[in-house]
């Protein structure tokens, strides 16, 4: 790849122009401008602009950005102008409904496993998928070439499954569990973890 | 509140550090340092120390952190010292794990109730709520006082629901529908959206 030295918060911005110019390109549009987009994200006109910048020059003066073009440039700076395959790691609330959830594969994602450890659950059907148990996780996930997982599974297990999932060859987790994860570099994680979200509002109010 | 000119990227590392220092707690440990809370996160212990100092001194030079001075030093900064009652709308795949899910207590959120507009999930049991009409959500949520929401709801109605909310007084909204929202001044928004995470990772692949 060429822009290694971009800040992480500007690449962090680029899914969120992505996902709103899809959505403009379903409104069926097909120009739009920084002071469009940063108005639908609350983000200011000069930020998109100086961000998008530090890629190549997407926009005319005056003319706005070409929506398909644009929304191209994006998934080829994301890597997602192609498809990743995903593993889930926990078949429970959260992995199930992230098994179930249909809005991946239009953003670059194929969720190919899931896996439990619990004995009740291994070989159940969730959607398509049956649950496959975590005692192959390597194999499954080594022998498929899967790079990219998502973790839904107890704080308490989450650093040992981490690490057996980056010993399988993944290269990204999104983790669920709420607690951080320890990894190599060279491996990517990212956490959801809603009462986190929501202790970052609260402090706003009084 | 006084610290209203911290940057909202600090802001967002706090719930991390406190998320980190309540597990050295349970752990039964008492005193830390911000290496070791660095090497935990993956952050640096200067951007900690920096970060932490813009609230204060929480540390001795030399014998680090109480871990229980600095987590109270934390609840109070992010206001999570007190309980937050929290409204889930939509009581899908999302919105009932969150309904269920028993993390939110001890960081100072209580789920209070939970929506639908779906008459066969109405009236229905999840975990120790029965899944309220949505018709009524602005006399309950504004009636119980609720300030905090959790939306779980199909990206077309998102919009819309979070107008509603905001009408009934809600102050922040944790948003997992797939689209941006908008919503006045005075109103928090955070989004959970897995591709947007996954996308970010992405780019770092090859």
């Amino acid at each position: 790849m060429a822009h290694k030295n971009i800040p992480d918060i500007v690449i962090g911005r680029l899914p969120i122009y992505l996902r709103s110019l899809q959505r403009m390109a379903q409104e069926g549009r097909q120009v739009t401008s920084s002071q469009e987009l940063g108005e639908r994200l609350g983000i200011s006109a000069a930020q998109i602009r100086k961000d998008l910048s530090q890629f190549g020059e997407f926009g005319k003066q005056g003319t706005g950005y070409n929506i398909e073009f644009l929304s191209n440039k994006i998934r080829d700076i994301l890597n997602v102008n192609r498809n990743w395959d995903v593993a889930i790691i926990g078949a429970g609330d959260i992995g199930g409904a992230l098994a179930r959830y249909n809005g991946f594969n239009q953003r670059g994602f194929t969720i190919k496993m899931i896996f439990d450890n619990n004995p009740s659950k291994i070989g159940m059907k969730i959607d398509n998928f049956t649950v496959l148990d975590i005692a192959n996780l390597k194999e499954e996930i080594a022998g498929a070439g899967v790079q990219v997982a998502m973790m839904a599974v107890p704080a308490a297990y989450a650093q040992d499954v981490a690490d057996r999932l980056v010993a399988a060859g993944i290269k990204a987790i999104l983790n669920y569990a709420p607690v951080n994860l320890n990894v190599p570099a060279g491996v990517r994680v990212q956490h959801i973890d809603p009462a986190v979200h929501l202790q970052r509002m609260t402090y706003y109010l009084d």
